[in-house]
């Protein structure tokens, strides 16, 4: 049997289409987007074509498109652009405490810059709560930024509501959207934001390849300060290669999406059945029905999860302990913490994000090895002994 | 007779070595570099097999090299990320006023934060005066940033004395070295700098690729926060398949410098001649000798540098008529007016910039058709005709 992989939140293998075009680009265009001579005009029709087909999975219109390196510098240009673009008329900024790295820590840079920010508790779902939203705003808010979807238990937070609550107190509405654009239909129209990141590498684009949305008229300082590329909002010299695979990857996405999330529920229901059917003591994270379609987050009792992936990862089967953006850290996940777990039950953690390309088979064969393997680490732990 | 590409600072073509590097990594690896399991562990060498083919480069120690998306993100990142590191120190920054817009831009940005900045003036070679920068030192001055070779008339500046400068006062030093990486021989530790910009589409590698040289110990705040990718200094998953290619770049950029700038250094030379024989009223703009070998900057009186421009693009001689970073803005160059060159003058500028694929031949044919496009553009000029 082959490799298993089901950690597509890391990052997805290139769809065919996206290759193609990377790799037919890179062998006739070399042009620079900006020049005004022939070597740029087909550089800039590659980059508008690519805007349009981003524009189009999000029903935002092409110049509402901003390229940049991908999810964490769309979150980072959103806050801290806004922060800047806003000062004059406040510096308050409203979050959860479960938003990715790339939001908390940039609201921690602005604190050093005299920025207050205020964190909301989540519920053990993960679920904002609109109404603390509004309990939060004060006439010094600029900024509400609440994930769309978060990217460690699949949670789909309620932003038509909070966007709607921003709108009455004319407040900027950011959504970091990277875990859910390119899976689930995203509408930048019907959720009713301003801003909008997204990330090519969550729908089988290249890596470090993303776009903010800005709606038109928002207010929003660049945080890549230069030259007039992407209508004087990203400056720096496209990377186009990539530019060129993330629209198509758009383009993908948006016409497979019917046939991918049918199948992509499937599994997950099966895989959560079935591991919830074989495996004691083990609990699924995040909330069951307002999730994201292919990713599932569960803790198992008694299990360090990092053992455990490595122990499944042996068997050829590929999963992650937390997002790839975390590892390298050592503390429990903030997410789990944030959604009430214990420290040491949140310690146990395997997330399984599925891929177009994955198969009930797949799904059987980690059935058919995690309980196992599961016992195998519970049998050294002296915990579990006791226990038991 | 086919197109003369002599625009390269706009973007180079990928190397085949970069172009077969970067599609071999697409067809082979896909993982994140941050996974701790099997599908990450390729991507995590291929990470550190670039990181340091882009030290040996520029003569650093691969730790200290932060990928980035180019050139303006390097700029960016270290005139902002030192001054949030070192807010507690000071808030004066020092840069000439030739410095590529990243630089200037990113000092306006600083300004509406509170953080005030010196800008020094040039001679007409477009030379910083040392004296000037120590000068300019207060006990309130955290950052000196001067570019090693500026990207509009190719004059390198004497970054070795004021680093020294830099050094002796205690304060941290930047330079811009996107125009010369990979051209000519740059050297982190003769140079003496803290802090160094690069991007790879200026020698052969992919566009919005680049990296910044952070000597160990250097307090620089990340500009984007996030994850803890790149030792905690630059967040978001990486661009690998570009990452790749600006490592194969600096390879060959390596291998291939001691044939490549000794052509570049005849055929400049070549062309610089020919046009001052050739063409009445043109000036070389920038210093004669302290210049980079691949660039050449000529104001053409009487003449629109745009018009000049496109009738050579129909006679498929590709060239700017200033950098691509600053296309779409109307003004005119800041770089040359700054040397002291009028309007009028600065408004007919072209700049060349050769590449290793250039011959002899392409000289040629542009000292062939140039004089008399310049010809036909003044005989339509009402300035010329009174004036002869």
């Amino acid at each position: 049997m082959g490799l298993i992989f089901l950690d597509h939140l890391a990052g997805t293998p290139l769809h065919p289409k996206v290759k193609e075009a990377m790799i037919h680009h890179m062998e006739t265009v070399f042009g620079n987007p900006s020049s005004d001579h022939q070597i740029g005009q087909p550089a800039a029709q590659a980059l508008e074509k690519a805007r349009g087909q981003v524009a189009v999975l999000i029903n935002a219109q092409p110049q509402e498109i901003i390229f940049n390196s991908g999810g964490t510098e769309g979150n980072n240009h959103a806050i801290k652009g806004v922060a800047i673009g806003m000062r004059e008329k406040g510096r308050h900024i409203i979050a959860s405490n479960i938003e990715h790295k790339s939001v908390l820590n940039s609201l921690r840079t602005l604190r050093l810059l005299d920025y207050k920010v205020t964190s909301l508790d989540v519920d053990h779902y993960g679920l904002v709560d609109p109404a603390a939203v509004e309990k939060a705003i004060t006439s010094d808010t600029i900024l509400i930024s609440i994930q769309l979807a978060n990217n460690e238990i699949g949670t789909l937070e309620p932003i038509v509501d909070i966007a709607k609550i921003a709108q009455k107190h004319k407040v900027i509405m950011h959504t970091d959207a990277v875990a859910a654009t390119g899976i689930i239909p995203v509408d930048v129209k019907e959720l009713g934001v301003n801003l909008l990141s997204l990330a090519a590498n969550q729908f089988y684009g290249p890596p470090g390849t993303g776009a903010l949305y800005v709606r038109k008229g928002t207010p929003v300082w660049p945080l890549l300060d230069g030259g007039v590329q992407e209508g004087k909002r990203r400056a720096g010299t496209e990377n186009l290669i990539s530019i060129v695979g993330m629209g198509a990857a758009a383009e993908m996405a948006r016409l497979e999406m019917p046939e991918r999330l049918p199948r992509l529920k499937a599994m997950k229901e099966r895989l959560a059945k079935g591991l919830l059917e074989r495996i004691p003591e083990i609990r699924v994270n995040g909330h069951p029905t307002r999730c994201l379609p292919h990713l599932l987050s569960v803790s198992v009792e008694y299990v360090e999860g990092e053992s455990l992936m490595l122990m499944m990862d042996d068997d050829d089967v590929v999963v992650a302990t937390r997002s790839a953006c975390a590892s390298g850290s050592l503390r429990a996940s903030h997410v789990l913490i944030g959604t009430g777990l214990d420290f040491a039950t949140a310690q146990g953690t395997l997330v399984f994000t599925l891929g177009k390309d994955n198969t009930d088979a797949d799904i059987d064969r980690v059935l058919e090895i995690m309980p196992g393997v599961v016992q195998n680490l519970r049998n050294m732990s002296p915990l579990y002994k006791k226990a038991h």
